[in-house]
């Protein structure tokens, strides 16, 4: 195989064979094509695409190029959910817990936060000693034990996306269909699991713009899944605004504890509720999407999806006591200033600009390496289409531990500021959907 | 300049700011842009092309990545030739003097071979002790005393071409007619010439396959001189057969010599004629072609080209007498093997194989680091049309130094067969032209 063949066939309009893409992905693998000839294929891919036998082949590959945990010693179906990311996402961490006390287990493996979007591993970690770090037979354990457990990406996972990842980020490849499909699904096809919810966030502040090119993407990730012998499940949901009140990654540990004592803000908990029950349904414990959602209710209510909580954080070395008195455990920041929005109706709300400002307050990263404060970030107690009163108590804390004059706090206020688009409370405005959830495609 | 955001722009099918294009040439030249990202900005410019402006922009910024030689002090006009390379092609030795011979100057700076194409340098350097890496200095003084002085492309000449070229051959970016015409043009552009006779050979064995690309690439390469204030003519001529009656670089220089003494094969002897007859034009001291190709003619009859040749050889190091009696100064091979063709007519011919034939005794090169046999390559005394009798004496004639069971000789031997199509003399047979020129765009 001469790498710049393969090249030269798939800039010119042709489909690579079975074998051509598996060595190719080997090569980028072990390292033996050099940057700039993987490159190239990467744009020719922009360029030219994947069909579908490629498509699932490459993908294929891709999770190959590493290790494939083996769970198949777990009796039970084991469901994991993916989201392209979002400003307050938190929704793995009541979900998981929540859908393993139904008797489906949740091998989760996550990422980390970046730019304005934050990472499940980060909120994890703010809670004292938690480690999502464990060797795969550990992982591989407490899924069996408890029907959960959380980790982050090893290195021995998918290694040919890292470096494809890391190539991309910085060739101008990232916003290609087929490469995004592969990428989320080789990591996931590698985790051993029977089936996959997919959460594609739609809308400006999104990865994918509009609806359609959402549904392409899923169309592509549900392809490759069904060629791997995989259901897979995706959930297009509005992004139009934050996920539930909090912004920052303790804070976002106090919501997720409260959707597992069966409260938290609405939207949140409707995401929890939708995602679990198509999660309980490809695990085959529900009859349909209506009674996933009834059981997982049941289980935030009735304490079940608590107590399953409880044992993964002991198990995971953190202190179980985030679930009774999460204020006494978590990180407080030194400042918690108020914001209140001018009166008005709330027509428009830029996420990610909420979520830079958390950022900018210390509760994510720039770059890769950039440390983060757990106890910084916001709470954000307005939601779309409300009418803001001239005397309403501030709708937003800026929680940080920056300096009084420090020049942080005034970019992270005017970035707030910005955020929002408030109109005179009597102009015509047409009421957001009731749901974030947009589509299901089953 | 961020070089991912230009990517991304090309990508999108966006045309790229003078300054951009010139910033991301100065990164090419200094380093500072890695290959990965070279790479992936060739694919997307492979892809979406480069416009008029953005070509002669990008073309001009590589003409000044390096050295651009100043040979203003030379009162006569200046005016080099391009070939985009064939089998046999040994036109620019004759040319060049012939030129010079009628008052216009030729700063020529030419390539080696590599493939089934020969390189002029090569060539020259089969004549003993003639030297091709001259100084600039000297080169200038050569091209003014003499009119004419021949060397190879200095490091210092457009050395993002350099990095370009080597990395468009790695990863499937080589053809791009933007990419081949700013190659080509940047470099020649350097030279600190007045015009450009360009000659693009059109056919299967010829880089570009059909008239309509040759046309095309034609029209970008006038269009890069054109901004950059030099004249530029392109003759397009058929590759259907080699080029003269010898392959092979002492070969080669024996027939140029012919040449230059009045003689050789009638096609080599029609490109001379037709390519100096335009050189003269661009020059200003010929009226038109006709006038121009008359005055050749009568430079190669009078023995005039060939002086000028002698003084070229001479001061470039190499031995003089090569004019007189080439066959006592230069490489004799030890073996001269003939090949007779079946009878029938010949009415196609493989040049390429033919090339490749050649290279195969040791005339050519593989590899960029191959060492070359002057005394190797073919005679082929057999031409498009002809008809060959049963008893006719061997057209071909294998000349190597290779051993009698070596299987290279017999590799070639084959290639050679394979290279003509023979059919019975009474069936219908269509003649080719009886010109190798097809079309002049001046």
């Amino acid at each position: 195989m001469l790498p710049v063949q393969l090249i030269r066939q798939k800039r010119d309009g042709g489909a690579l064979a079975d074998g051509e893409l598996r060595a190719f992905i080997a090569g980028v693998t072990d390292g033996s094509i050099p940057d700039y000839q993987v490159a190239a294929m990467l744009m020719a891919i922009v360029w030219r695409g994947l069909d579908d036998r490629e498509l699932a082949t490459w993908a294929d590959a891709m999770t190959r190029s590493g290790e494939v945990i083996d769970l198949s010693r777990i009796a039970r179906a084991k469901i994991d959910k993916h989201s392209t990311g979002g400003v307050g996402d938190k929704i793995s961490i009541p979900l998981a817990p929540a859908v393993a006390a139904c008797g489906v287990a949740v091998p989760m493996v996550s990422g980390r936060g970046l730019g304005h979007t934050g990472g499940t591993l980060d909120k994890l970690e703010s809670i004292p000693g938690f480690r999502v770090n464990l060797p795969v037979a550990r992982f591989a354990e407490l899924v069996d034990q408890l029907g959960v457990c959380l980790i982050g990406q090893t290195a021995e996972i998918a290694p040919a996306d890292r470096r494809l990842y890391a190539l991309r980020d910085v060739t101008g490849t990232v916003e290609s269909l087929p490469l995004i499909a592969s990428s989320i699904m080789s990591k996931k096809l590698a985790e051993g699991i029977d089936g996959l919810v997919i959460v594609c966030k739609v809308g400006s502040g999104a990865f994918m713009k509009t609806l359609a090119d959402a549904r392409a993407l899923c169309a592509l990730m549900r392809a490759i899944g069904q060629r791997a012998g995989k259901r897979v499940t995706c959930v297009l949901t509005d992004m139009n605004a934050p996920i539930g009140r909090t912004i920052g990654n303790a804070l976002e540990i106090r919501e997720s504890i409260e959707l597992l004592r069966g409260g938290g803000p609405a939207d949140s908990r409707e995401l929890t509720r939708v995602l679990g029950g198509e999660m309980l349904v490809l695990g085959g414990v529900a009859r349909d999407a209506a009674d996933g959602e009834a059981q997982i209710e049941r289980a935030l209510a009735d304490g079940r999806a608590l107590e399953v909580f409880r044992k993964v954080v002991e198990a995971q070395g953190g202190d179980p006591r985030v679930c009774d008195s999460p204020g006494s455990v978590l990180a407080k920041p030194a400042h918690r200033e108020p914001l209140a929005l001018p009166p008005g109706r709330i027509v428009a709300i830029d996420s990610e600009a909420l979520g830079l400002a958390a950022l900018v307050l210390g509760a994510g990263r720039q770059k890769r390496d950039d440390v983060i404060d757990p106890a910084a970030g916001l709470v954000v107690d307005a939601y779309l289409g409300e009418v803001i009163a001239a005397d309403a108590p501030p709708q937003i804390v800026l929680c940080h531990n920056l300096g009084a004059g420090d020049p942080r706090v005034a970019d992270a206020r005017a970035r707030i500021e910005r955020a929002f688009t408030i109109q005179p409370a009597d102009q015509p405005f047409a009421p957001p959907p009731a749901s974030r959830v947009l589509e299901v495609l089953r």
